[in-house]
């Protein structure tokens, strides 16, 4: 185990059980990492959190319960989770799923954001990046895991990712929250969606696109 | 050469000019594809366009000054697209990228739009779809050329990707046009974004990022 500026990154010595990106930029992001805001730094994460890329074992360690805290997930085997966490491994410097670990409740995962690198020709083949996937636990909220989910991020995003810009989207309440880390309406931008009943499962992809 | 219901399709016989991905997801589309809009037939597009995915001779073709008309390129060389368009390649079912090729002036490519599948974990490993950087060439617009590349990709989105939903960002000029396609907002949804003036340019990635 090291450890940079109070945050611990495990090795992975168990090839069986790899991280989804590589620990070694999060380091480095700690190593340049501002505590700007004294109270991160006070609820002293170190002792009691550990910060990391997923890996393939969390789904033993609540990580898709975790995400149930933020919407549906269906059925999901070990072998389903394994198959799209090698998809999403196999998509060059696109996913980057942190997590962060409770060390004194056998390793359970209690927080996740995931940060997508989308690759473009415009802007001299930019980076587009995208926030999703936020979620604390609820037992551990009010301790500032989502700041710090975020603010890492960014910061992988916009140093590391070298993204252009980064966008989200969140539920009005949430608005104030994303603001201070530098997230704004844009004007006269209008973000449009539409919903699809026929399909929550995707485990026919393979099957039908290339 | 092949044809379905009106619209041409290219065989790949040149290994060295792949498409970005199959075409052949196209031609179901097009089987499928009902002409609800008489406009859009009466347009013939059979004999003027061709609509396939995007190739790495689409950089002969005029496909990033077609680029040009929606944002800032800046300077591409052929060795940089073909790196792009091989990373976006790699990424299994990620990346598709529709253009129109004229087929009266040289094979110039006047329309495109991308449709970019997120791999998710929530709702049982659904996939989220985004449409993005969509242009149609000026001397070619009042054809109803946005439209086609649009509805096309709703449908290859929601059929054949799987997606349990698509979201996109335009200007409030285009909320109208968007909303044809079943594109609306979303009630309490924000869409927040932050700009960088760090990088415009990436070809750092595989340096700094594994």
């Amino acid at each position: 185990m090291t450890e940079q500026n109070g945050y611990h990154l495990k090795s992975n010595g168990d090839h069986q059980d790899e991280y989804l990106f590589d620990p070694n930029i999060l380091q480095s992001l700690f190593k340049d990492y501002s505590l700007k805001d004294s109270k991160l730094h006070e609820n002293n994460y170190d002792e009691k959190y550990l910060l990391r890329p997923l890996r393939i074992s969390d789904y033993d360690h609540g990580y898709i319960d975790l995400l149930r805290q933020l919407t549906e997930c269906g059925p999901m085997t070990y072998e389903d989770f394994k198959q799209r966490f090698n998809q999403m491994k196999q998509c060059f410097n696109t996913y980057y799923i942190l997590v962060i670990e409770d060390i004194n409740t056998d390793q359970q995962i209690v927080g996740t954001a995931t940060l997508i690198c989308e690759k473009k020709f415009i802007r001299q083949l930019a980076i587009r990046g995208r926030i999703e996937d936020v979620v604390v636990h609820n037992r551990c909220r009010g301790q500032q895991l989502g700041k710090l989910l975020i603010d890492l991020l960014t910061q992988l995003g916009r140093d590391k990712c070298n993204c252009y810009k980064i966008s989200l989207e969140c539920k009005d309440h949430l608005v104030s929250f994303y603001q201070q880390f530098g997230y704004n309406h844009e004007d006269k931008q209008n973000y449009l969606c539409q919903r699809f009943q026929n399909s929550s499962n995707n485990h026919q992809e393979n099957k039908t696109v290339n």
